[in-house]
């Protein structure tokens, strides 16, 4: 139930890196290695790799196809929060789905069911709606009350009547932990992608606590905590070292 | 005041394009050479692009780079929809206002504040952000009551109160030209983009009878009704004629 975050930036990657002809993908690979032992997904944060204009799409594509060869029992997630009309966001699932074949994509919800159903659209693929966020700015609309509901709410039930919607998951930040309560009354079996645990400060008893089902259920990020955790050659054995002690310090919460 | 959008769908270029090598970048140049005396401002929709991987994020490049080489006084938008937590946009902000060297880029508000100012930090450039879409799912969660407004409302009266407020602009739907009147009343002075006029459905006349400030303020886009004007080799004509059509019913508006 690890799932590790590729925020590929190449301020922060080892230096002796640098020189390589495509750094993005070097780390990413060396990365992977180490780790695929102790997660079940990946997911690589698309700005990161926008950012870094074709030189760092063609280092996305290299790393999603490199985990689908090498280890195509990882779930992926394109972590891009796309949505858009209709014809928009066909053509971002044909982007994402289809050319760099990624398992699933994070959606944001503010353009309604239309925006979101083209996704859905894909039967073999997951889509991931923003719930409720782990950053400060959540506060300014996710939490704004409609009738009792808070918008976050909203789109949890709302998003449940769209057509295929048993494809969704959703995300929902550890920094919020609290109302993992009122999600899980609301969404009792669907996956959660939980971002927030580490550098952002949430707590994962309390995810684990309020957030599984049973055994399943959470999808639990890190990125910054797992693959910075060494700034030095070791960079790969230390992030292996961080993700291996994440799911020891996760199995505790399970059975 | 008309913006033109550069969707492009090799399904529905002229077919004596696709033997080129870069058939996306053609398509464009010959369209904004034959528009570009009629509009003011050029938003490639990002999705068209991503949908064609490394290919087109390189046809991005070239058309971002033609239109501010070769008509550098056009604003440029790019139609990307983006918003992540505050390192994640600094990411997407550097992309698109840094690497591509957009003008400015449309932003997606769900997760508040964090989340849109690190494109505002960029004092010469411009954030669009969502307030009314013109799509049907617009009604799923922008016109959500809480007190006495409508969730759009508090997107718009909120993000005047964020640092560098004063580059924020607003995407309103043409097809809720009726709530333009209650836009203007928060927003007296800003810029309006204004999609879905044509192919969508909505009213050039209403929108210029709600929207207009003086004679300025919106931004009208057109995008399928334009690019697509024609499917032959006349295409690049028809366009600019059809451009010219839209920029003459416009100016009727304007005294």
């Amino acid at each position: 139930m690890l799932c590790i975050g590729l925020d590929v930036d190449l301020d922060k990657i080892p230096k002796h890196l640098l020189v390589l002809d495509d750094p993005i993908f070097e780390f990413n690979k060396a990365i992977i290695d180490a780790t695929q032992a102790y997660c079940i997904a990946y997911k690589p944060n698309i700005a990161f790799y926008e950012a870094y204009g074709v030189k760092g799409w063609k280092a996305l594509k290299r790393t999603i196809d490199y985990i689908n060869d090498e280890y195509p029992d990882q779930f992926t997630i394109a972590d891009a929060k796309r949505g858009d009309i209709g014809n928009t966001s066909a053509m971002y699932a044909k982007a994402f789905f289809e050319d760099l074949n990624f398992d699933s994509i994070t959606v944001a919800p503010y353009m309604g069911k239309d925006s979101v159903e083209p996704f859905l659209e894909f039967e073999d693929k997951h889509t991931i709606l923003l719930g409720l966020t782990s950053n400060s700015g959540a506060e300014d609309f996710q939490f704004l009350k409609s009738d009792s509901d808070f918008l976050f709410e909203k789109v949890l039930r709302t998003s449940q009547t769209w057509k295929n919607s048993r494809q969704l998951m959703y995300v929902v930040g550890a920094t919020k932990a609290d109302y993992l309560k009122t999600v899980r009354k609301l969404l009792p079996d669907s996956f959660l992608l939980i971002p927030g645990v580490g550098a952002q400060g949430g707590s994962l008893e309390e995810v684990c606590k309020f957030g599984l089902t049973g055994d399943y259920g959470l999808l639990i990020n890190s990125s910054r905590g797992i693959i910075y955790a060494s700034h030095q050659e070791d960079f790969a054995e230390k992030a292996g070292q961080k993700a291996l002690d994440l799911q020891s310090a996760m199995s505790k919460y399970i059975n």
